[in-house]
Parts: structure tokens; C-alpha cells; sequence
């Protein structure tokens, strides 16, 4: 019999200004909350200190990268260890100058810098620049093992935003033995866009998540934010699924809000023994898979 | 722009009693009925021509195999040239003495067999005994290319029910250039379930299918069948959805029903222009996707 193992995650979804600092204060002040109602992983929205930058092609946006660590990534790293939680953020990365990543981390109740992720798939379409910003990702699929208490181990995995199309970035970081796979996102609509298209597009935001837990059995916690920013306006609706692919919590569609969501890791090892999808994988067809096109 | 290119897939889902020829019969007057009102492409459910009989392993069962070409593909043959339509047909192939494989077959207007697949990820869980039954797939992922006339041709990929919870399955047979999955499907609940897994099980089945049609931006077809067979009770609801992931059309969860819908596709670029999941894939990057595990 399995026993019981439960973590809790905390999911910040917030609206962003022009003001750096005021976007950071906020964060830290709905972590604070989030820890103080029970939640010891708690994760950011993608590129949470900012407004999402990436909707015109701008040298002067460069500005807001940071280093890592570096002024914001250590703002974090000392709240964790102030609260003795993990915090997983989605920083823009300035790894030198002309090199730029959509970077997340992974942050520990000793203030440690103990996992780094740097987005693998890069987007590029009217209003989401992101070819220009970022560099594609070279840490390739990683996974973080957290220690909550002795007995209370959990192994994340930290993939952001476009990665969530790809059903490749979630198998291979499951692989690498995530249980919880976060989804920092900024996700929005154009105002151009119809109500039918608009309903298209989340719902088919919300049904490739929920299948990257049913594929692999694992939790999924995606955090996007709320608000109006130049041309987007963005859809919330944070949420966390269990490996059966059901949502076990959403937040609003429109306002500021942290999620406190409890995750019994137990249930990974009861969903995949019902339907064990890892034991009847082809591994013996799958290496056409590198391949960009079979044709 | 692209130009509208709309085709009519046809989905029978039945019920089936021991009575073969009983079953066959009542397949071949839905897929009349479906050419009737317009389908031009129509597809079975799993194994079809009979009860769901891997729900014990019994070696008298095998009795129910047969060559391809044998008697069924050859009526679902003569019926396909007399209506001038294609059909993609689900059976229990006898290759040899020990050799049996889940295969699905396409059926062209002339009468022809124009593609094979055999199920290649094979389940075994209590009441679903398959790997006793089947023999694993060997002719790896397989698409179809159809000309209903010579302005409209259709690529199609055939995989069997398991294969539905792969998504290396739906990739690959995309990346050969499938515009329509088909996933004949023998899914169901055991007596013993509760209605919250039922509703679980239900709609993982759903959205893992419908991932495939958005990470693809490919149509989807799922049929399965209806009725109570010993202790399974199948829920129905074939459907298909676009490659935006909306389910287009969806058949009753406890009736027998042919569907016949309308499929444009030229759909799939306009999708896969306004998502273009392909183009930012990290091919450089799953190549462990080969591993079983990476521990």
C-alpha cells in the first residue's frame, strides 16, 4: 500500500507594471501569503518581474535581464531561506552580453541556488518576439530533487511557456523523474481575436497540460498572469492538475491571486500502476523523433 | 489563402454480440448508411467484428483470427469498391501459427488494400489480457495516402487504442504526414469502478487524444464502442476533433451511431501558421526519448 505522501504547492499569479520593483514586491508579499497558508514549493508566473516585455522587437528591453544569481534571484534566495520554503521564479537571464535566456530557478530553504532551467523552446509570433530576446536553452531537460523533510523527498521538473506544446519536454523531464512539472506562462489574448477563438485557445492551453500528466502520471502546476499590457491581455487561470489529469485547482481568470494546492505524490505511483503507460513505450520506434519531418 | 479542401469521415460505433457474421453484418449496413449521407472515408471500431475477447486469455479465442486478406477484409474490400469510398477497418490478424497482431487495415474505392498498421504498444491490465493476444507491431508507424478525386488528396495515419495514450505515436505518424489520425478504441468500464473514476478515465481518454490534434494540428477520429460485454461496459462517444483541438462532433455514450462529419483541411495550416509547434521543436535535444527510463 502506498502511503500518503503530500506536499504543498503555491502557485503567485499577479498582474505586472513598468515598475520593476513594485512587480518584485508583489511577488515576494503573495509568497509570503501563499507560505504562510501551508505552501513550502511555491512558483512565479514566466518573467514575473516585468511586464511581458517580448511584444515589439526592442534592444532597450535588454535592460531588464539580470544575471543569476543577481539582484532579483537574490531577493528570493533570501526570502526562501527567511521562510524555509523552495521558490521556483522565471527570470530573464543575461548569461553575457549578446547571450540572453528565459531562465527559471530553483531556490532552497537555505537560500541555495540548487536548479536552473533555461526555456528550450523558443516562440515566435506577432506579439511574442521571443526569438529576438532569447537564446534557445543549452541545460537541456532538468529536474530538481527537493528535500522538504527526510521522509518527505519531491523531484521537479521546471519547463516554462512553450515547452508546454511539446509532449517531447514533458516525456523527457518525466523520464528524468519529475512528479510536478511547473509551467511559468505568459499567455494572453490579442483583442483582435473572436470569443470562439479565444475559448479555442485556452482550452487548448488547458487540454495539452492536463495530457502532459496523463502521459506521464505526474502533477503539472502552470502559473500564468492576469492584467492588460500593450496589445495582450492575459487569461490567469493558473492550475494544477493531478496525474489522472484532473484539475484539482484553478484561479481566477481576471484577478491577483495565490493558490495553495495539496499534492499526494502517492497517487503518481496508483495512477501508473492503473494505466502504465512508461512499461509499453516502443522505444525501439521512437528515434525518428529526432527528426524535424519524416518526409 | 488557403483553399477550403473538405472531406466526410464516417464513424461506426456498435455494439457487438458473439454472432460474427451477426456483427460484420450490422458494420456493413452503418458504413452504407454513412456513404449514404456522405462519408467518404469511414472507419470501425477496434476489432469490430466481434465482443471485446481479450478480457480472459484463452487460447480458444484465437480461433477468431484471421489472414489478411481473409473473409472479413475481403467483404469490407468488395463493399468499399461498390460505395467507391475508402474504409479503415480493425481486425484480429492471424500472420501464422503464434504470430497475431491488433491490425488495422485501409480499403481503397477500387477494392484495394492500401495500408496496414498493427497496433504497436500493447496493454495488459486486468480484463484488457492483450499482450496475450497480440504480437507487438513491426511495421512501425504507417500513413496512407487517399485520393477520393484527384483535387483532394488525404493523408491518413491509423493507430489502435493504446497507441492513444503515446504521444510518440501521434508525432511520428504526423511527421509522416498524417492530416487525419484514426484511434479505433475498445475502452470501457469495469463494475467495480466509481462514477469519479469513470468520469476520471473518460475524460483522460478525451483530452489525451485531443493533445494529439493540437500538438500536431491534425484531426483526430476516436471509435469506440457501445454495449456491455461481460465485465466491461463501453462507453461509446466517438468523436472527432479539429486540429485546434475542438471536438467537432461527438456520437452518444450509450447508442449505436454512425457519424458522419465534415472535415476542412485546410484547417491544418491555418493552425499550424497560427501555432507553428513544428517549426521550434528541439530536435537536437530528445534524443533520449529512446530510453526507457533516465535514471
Amino acid at each position: 500500500m502506498s502511503q500518503s505522501h503530500v506536499i504543498q504547492l503555491g502557485l503567485v499569479q499577479h498582474a505586472c507594471s513598468s515598475d520593476v520593483k513594485a512587480n518584485v514586491d508583489k511577488a515576494v508579499k503573495m509568497i509570503r501569503d501563499a507560505a504562510k497558508r501551508g505552501a513550502r514549493v511555491i512558483a512565479t508566473q514566466e518573467l514575473f518581474a516585468g511586464t511581458y516585455f517580448c511584444q515589439i522587437e526592442d534592444d532597450a528591453r535588454f535592460a531588464l535581464a539580470e544575471p543569476i544569481p543577481g539582484p532579483t534571484s537574490q531577493r528570493l534566495s533570501d526570502l526562501a531561506k527567511e521562510l524555509g520554503i523552495y521558490i521556483t521564479a522565471s527570470l530573464f537571464e543575461r548569461r553575457t552580453a549578446g547571450i540572453y535566456h528565459n531562465t527559471s530557478v530553483m531556490l532552497s530553504p537555505s537560500g541555495e541556488l540548487v536548479g536552473k532551467y533555461r526555456k528550450m523552446h523558443i516562440p515566435d509570433d506577432p506579439r511574442f518576439y521571443e526569438k529576438y530576446y532569447f537564446t534557445p536553452g543549452d541545460l537541456g531537460w532538468q529536474t530538481q530533487n527537493l528535500t522538504l523533510d527526510k521522509s518527505n523527498p519531491v523531484t521537479t521538473g521546471m519547463l516554462v511557456c512553450w515547452d508546454q506544446w511539446y509532449p517531447e519536454a514533458a516525456r523527457l523531464t518525466a523520464m528524468r523523474g519529475a512528479q510536478v512539472l511547473f509551467y511559468p506562462t505568459a499567455i494572453g489574448w490579442y483583442h483582435g481575436e473572436t470569443p470562439e477563438d479565444r475559448k479555442q485557445q485556452r482550452e487548448a492551453w488547458h487540454t495539452i497540460q492536463r495530457s502532459h500528466a496523463i502521459a506521464n502520471g505526474v502533477y503539472v502546476a502552470a502559473i500564468n498572469r492576469v492584467g492588460v499590457e500593450e496589445d495582450l491581455e492575459f487569461w490567469g487561470g493558473s492550475f494544477v492538475c493531478d496525474p489522472g489529469g484532473v484539475v484539482i485547482a484553478e484561479a481566477s481568470r481576471e484577478n491577483e491571486e495565490a493558490l495553495v494546492v495539496e499534492c499526494d505524490l502517492s497517487r503518481i505511483e496508483a495512477i501508473r500502476k492503473g494505466w502504465p503507460f512508461f512499461r509499453d513505450r516502443r522505444i525501439d520506434a521512437y528515434s525518428p523523433i529526432t527528426q524535424r519531418f519524416l518526409d
